[in-house]
């Protein structure tokens, strides 16, 4: 959502909101954009403090880290540090993802909400380490990443203060611009992109321009970067397989890789294909909709890939409950409840359903669309093999007397009360 | 599932089987294919009693309605009925899984389940009209299908006598091309096409051959009849745009239809392109997972654009409930409860919520991928709809305080809890 | 929860709260305690501006209407409204709740969730009547009955202002007293009676003292007021009959009552017997955990008999759907939520199935427990009558055929996966 | 349900069923009732084989194990097996089901299902120790109970041969009588005690003669046999305390005990005092409804606390999905699917859940009903706590944003979508 000049003179009432005089040296979570050092300029002018800036590496495709670090060094941070996150990123959070099958009012794979709640744990241990009494974010006062940031810190340190600046200050875009022209900031060449993205390896969201307004088709030639166009495809399918181990792709084409390598390679295959692009429109937690469109290469295929393997080694009874938690661990993970007991217990329901999930998936790839078309696993409930294992070939003798009893009460109820 | 000698004798346990010299009149469910032929033949031999053929309009498009009917009087049919149910089935069934975004274990739009409840509740009335005292069906002993005819049979008559042949007898395939051969019964020219469909309106479903082995690679081309292949399609994309009123499709390119023929158009508009091609490895009510191909163009199209309108309309709240109800939902219709007081529980929730799904959603149809890219409804939950009749607009003044009540339980549970 | 000063100034940031000089004419909802008559002069004092007070009867046993009015005119309300909604809370809310035997985290029954819907959606009616540009109530700034009163105020007014005088103001306990001792206020005799209580027909609700803390023993025998204690009831089972049409009760031991007046009927008569008294520790919906006792004696006795006819009208997959979305309907009607869709959704599903929620319940009453007995409906999903009316009688030829194909699965997933 | 002799003629038709001629040992699992007593007679004759009873002990309380023994020894058995099961009753089967708050369409808590999946599991290991190639069970062709141990036995022996007497042979109560009396089985004096029941130290199923009739009062004054009735039960309440170690009652008043102790010592202890009888109206899983009257002191109580306790350590999300996935268990666990991993997923999610249920649960038991009237837990989420380990104390400044985001969509949605 494009910043807007609020209303009203921001008042900060919530405990933990930073105030001016009381923060000393602040932790700004900084990405290197036009925001965030307008805001490390503005911290360290409004509330007279050191700021240090925290740049993660969470597998984004478009970020120059070095080029970032030098960046906030110039624009007067003390320390700018730059932390690799992509294996714990990875592993302890996409991962989870995966085994939940994990995608929000259709398929967004919640590449953001993830992203955010490894980042705002590391910098609660990084403020700790260098001493900052405060930590500040680029989210703006109306989406989801100012819930997440902001409860996902205090989770983790209760008394941590936090500085919104863009919720905070009056500066409308056009402000911002002068200011940051002001201050030797570069600004954007191009003044009429009004495409913003928030980009990790689970994927990157555009928000912004047509992409907000329902009834407009947003122009995705003009912002999408990752990789290709469905339609600029190759004209030729082409099939891959990937390797799961209790519900963990840990080979492509079989070759071993781990889950962060694993991901950087399939977004360049899938994405060649165009493959994982979604056009959405859904429900902020702050209750507001919202239109976004997401690429999500290998996103896309390895949900696709998980969700076929698992439905095979499971049970219907076990398939149906799963779908339903599914949802609910989409709902949860967007709604900024990651650390909340309630996630935490989902993902070892999880655990214990993904102990099966072991065997080889392939897909066809082709044009933006990915179709599972075969899988193999030891743990295939496949009745033939449970012949061979010991147990008795389908029986169609006892399947008129299932039908007759497990229909009895729709009979009845049609019967009794069905008049 | 291709016939296969059941390994012992059929015994009849099931209070509602019909068994010989005790049925006098039959109605047979006859598709004009070679194992319901054989069917009218061999019930004549068997049961010496009168045969009336019905065969049901359901919108399928490669059969020969006319030629069925002359077929089942050549091979003895007392009578040979078709019954169109085309706007039965779309008014009172697909009508109502398009509210639910019926859908089975991914993306399987249910058009087996619903044809089959539309045909048995119908082969009641028939069965009544003509004086036959049971209804006989093509239905294997192995799948599905035997459970919903049968079942809801029993529910529109809990008397009614049933003959399931396939179950019965004791051929095998190649007892049966023999049985039909002797009794002047067509075959099929290619015995190599192990590959069986079930037909109507809402899609294809195919069966057999490669499809069961989830290891294998089902080869489409030898099969898929509707359309076009995604690899064949034009490599241009289309845009089309669907008119809803209160959940259900109206309008096509605004061209207004009834149901019925804006499926019939759709079907061939979206299978152009090669859309609604569906591989999958399901759950059979019956306890073995099962390969199927499903062919459901307009079906893939009119869901994908259902749901994007239904969450524009609704809030958060109901869209997660909603989209719980709706793998519900699918679980029961496929698993043969459609007249349980159950499903008509949830679609009288689906009626209610599809009281504002009311507008136009437009999609772009590519090389077998549709993505809804537009939409407008004017119960469209927008938040600049709500300031201009009266709402505050946004206060972001409110998101810090929102952010530390909301975030409260997780923060105390890992601070009291949490160690 | 008693008044406890804020730990700092109040500051006003909802775009709804009306501020100092902009409210001109105030409705006070008004139940006569010391809370809500200190407000009405503070009120004056603070805002200078008119009010009114509107005094809601939704059946409440321990109000005197007249005096409350009497008081009102006294402390200068210039007009003092009594409304009388006790059919419209017992028809349109309570008997939502009973169709949904709406419980909230075991057994309290949502007397105050509800009485808060009614009041607030009324109490807008008369604002727009009287002209008053906000509405003042009296609740606390940690509890849900502000998210109530003011969600739903916004709901039916999106521009109307508010005020919440106990959370704006400085005072605690003792200056509360203060304040009233010098506006002639009386203050309650016993200063060390620490509960409240919000009471209506369906329910009273205690909270304060040693309810507050879960290790503490509540001492229900100081302030329980409704008729008696279990301990002194009388030491003789009584049976009674609740008569059900559709869901709703229609008649008491063969009386027919309209349902305000069952309620109150039955309030006495299984309040004799000391049923429907609850302690519980539940989570508020503003994050904090919250100590109760309730005294409910209609309220417990009617959703145990309507619990009991419902499921015995429905089928088995009813049943468990209906008792997943009774769970859901409560965590939303205690959550603010009784205006938003989902909830209206939900109502009309419970609408359908209480259609066939007809019958008579007989329930023994003793010594603060109620136990449905005995019960009768047309209905009832009863076998035998099933076979009456021309179903097969079971068949147990059909129990061995069903066990084979019902436990496949299970059987698979063991020899498959369960090593 | 009594004992009705079958219409017609039982047929076999299930791949499991045992025939004559067929199975050569057989392992009858024997009560030493009646019913068991015959069929011990009876296999031998009809099927010309050896018998080897088993009899398990699950805590039962009016059995003479040792009689019982004998009993068989007397009519034929080779061998007569008394297993003591007791603790793995308690500890792998009740104890899950404490975890889970399990119960059943209200408040029957599962006795007879768990207790037939212990005896189920274990009757497959003495069968392969004596090397019986079949079992034989007591139950109905009408009942629950047939599916769980066929189905269990099948799921740890997928060739076991199984035999179900009462469902195969053509006696109804009358010809069972005078075939005991025939052989020298003693026959109960009271032919008119129509009433059966099953037991174990989880609770006693009661069934038959009024109990079966839904519109009689069953005369509980004739069977109860556990301890006493409410009405005779001491006229004075009695505090009692339960501590629980992760989700597992550990001591009683504070002295320690295995969880079968506990539970026998508190079945006296709350049966004293008539708590835990509960008349029902279920629904079994083969679609008939049926009545029960269960007496469950020990099993009443430790529900009810593990509850309250439960939810006191979880957050309100965490509370709100357990509710919804203990009503799933209880219809699973009922449904005879225990050992399904679907049940196994849901024990993972119960046992993380469980990991804090740790504290002491003080209950008051009085004439038939038992209250939660205190508890502690060193994982309370007490806000209290919360503030006293760093967190920020409730901040009434936050509420109103609270409320203006919370309330959002409910407000967008009657504005936009209301009319």
């Amino acid at each position: 959502m494009r910043i807007v000049k609020n209303d009203t003179k921001y008042i900060k009432v919530a405990s933990y909101e930073g105030k001016i005089g009381e923060v000393k040296k602040v932790l700004l979570l900084y990405s290197g954009g036009l925001d965030t050092s307008v805001m490390l300029k503005w911290i360290q002018d409004e509330y007279k403090c050191e700021v240090i800036t925290l740049t993660a590496d969470l597998g984004q495709q478009h970020d120059d880290l070095e080029a970032i670090k030098q960046k906030a060094l110039k624009f007067g941070a003390k320390q700018a540090l730059v932390l690799d996150l992509k294996d714990e990123f990875a592993e302890n959070y996409i991962a989870k993802g995966i085994k939940a099958n994990g995608s929000y009012q259709g398929n967004y794979y919640l590449s953001t909400p993830m992203g955010r709640a490894v980042l705002a744990k590391n910098s609660v241990k990084i403020a700790k380490k260098v001493g900052a009494d405060a930590i500040a974010h680029g989210c703006t006062g109306k989406g989801n990443d100012q819930v997440r940031i902001e409860g996902y810190i205090l989770t983790f340190d209760p008394k941590m203060k936090i500085i919104a600046p863009v919720r905070e200050w009056a500066m409308d875009r056009n402000e911002e611009i002068k200011y940051a022209k002001a201050n030797g900031i570069p600004v954007p060449a191009s003044l009429d992109f009004p495409y913003s993205v928030d980009d990790n390896m689970w994927g990157m969201t555009w928000e912004g321009g047509e992409i907000e307004e329902p009834q407009l088709i947003a122009p995705i030639e003009k912002f999408l970067t990752t990789y290709t166009l469905a339609k600029n495809a190759p004209n030729k399918e082409e099939l891959i397989k990937v390797t799961f181990k209790k519900g963990i792709p840990v080979a492509l084409n079989d070759q071993k890789l781990k889950l962060s390598q694993l991901i950087a390679k399939l977004n360049k295959l899938a994405g060649k294909h165009g493959v994982g692009v979604v056009h959405m429109f859904e429900d902020r937690l702050v209750g507001v909709k919202n239109g976004g469109v997401y690429e999500m290469p290998a996103g896309h295929v390895l949900i696709e890939a998980h969700k076929a393997l698992e439905k095979y080694v499971s049970t219907r009874n076990l398939n149906e409950l799963k779908q339903e938690l599914d949802t609910k661990w989409g709902y949860l993970c967007y709604g900024a409840l990651w650390f909340d007991p309630v996630m935490e217990a989902i993902n070892t329901f999880n655990d214990f359903v993904n102990e099966k999930v072991t065997g080889e998936v392939t897909l066809k790839l082709y044009k933006g669309k990915v179709d599972v078309v075969a899988m193999q696993s030891p743990y295939g409930l496949d009745h033939t093999s449970f012949t061979n294992l010991g147990g008795y070939s389908f029986n169609v003798n006892a399947s008129a007397g299932f039908i007759e009893i497990y229909s009895l009460q729709m009979r009845l109820a049609k019967q009794i009360g069905g008049k």
